[in-house]
C-alpha cells in the first residue's frame, strides 16, 4: 500500500546503465535508470520501447535523426528500431517494457543487464 | 521523430476524468488524465493499472486503505482491487494499462470514456 517515489528509487541506483525494476503492470516492467555517456547501438526486434526522462537530457540516435528529450518529455522508439542513447551528462529515466526485453537488444556485449528488482 | 511533452500535451486536455492516449507501447496505452473531485469506485478484473502524478496530489481510496501520491509518485493497482481515484484539487496523472481497459472497469455509468488519441 506503499507509494512508490521515484526520486527516491534513483537515489538508490549508483550504476548507470543498468535500469531497475521499480513495478510490473501484468508481464510489464516500469524501469528506472541512470544513464551518462554513450549506449551501444541496438534494437528490440519484438518490442517498442518507452522512455520517459525525469531528470537531464536523453539523446536518442536512430537512423531517421535524434530525438532529444528532457525533463517531462518521452518517446516510444518502435520495435525493430535501431537507437542508440546517448547523455552527455548524467540523467534520470524511467522505462516501460515487457519484463523479458533486455537491455541491450540484439547487440549484446558487456552492457548487457540482468533484470534486477528495486 | 517527435519528442511528446507531457506538459504541452495535458494543457490540450480540458476536460476531467477523460483520459487520452498520447503514445502507444505494443498493445498498451500511455494515457493523461486531468481529475478533479471523485471518480467512480471500479475495478479492472484483468488488469493492473499504474498511476504516476505529474502535477496535484491523487488519492487511490481502496479496502486496505489509502494511497496518496503526489509529484513523480508512482502506484500500480492490481488487477480485480476495487479502487477509487480522488484528487482535491485539479491534477494531472499518467496511466499505463492494455489499450483494451476501459477507465471506469467494471462500474460503467456517464463517467465512462472512449478511448482518444492526442
Amino acid at each position: 500500500m506503499e507509494s512508490i517515489n521515484l526520486a527516491e528509487k534513483l537515489a538508490q541506483i549508483g550504476e548507470i546503465w543498468s535500469p531497475r525494476t521499480v513495478a510490473t503492470v501484468n508481464d510489464y516492467d516500469v524501469r528506472l535508470a541512470k544513464v551518462h555517456g554513450e549506449f551501444v547501438r541496438h534494437r528490440h526486434e519484438d518490442s517498442d520501447e518507452f522512455f520517459l526522462v525525469v531528470d537531464g537530457e536523453l539523446t536518442l540516435r536512430m537512423d531517421a535523426g535524434d530525438v532529444v528529450l528532457r525533463p517531462g518529455e518521452v518517446y516510444v522508439v518502435p520495435a525493430g528500431t535501431y537507437h542508440q542513447p546517448v547523455a552527455e551528462t548524467e540523467t534520470s529515466i524511467l522505462m516501460f517494457e515487457p519484463r523479458t526485453v533486455v537491455n541491450t537488444g540484439d547487440a549484446g556485449g558487456e552492457l548487457t543487464a540482468q533484470r534486477q528488482l528495486l
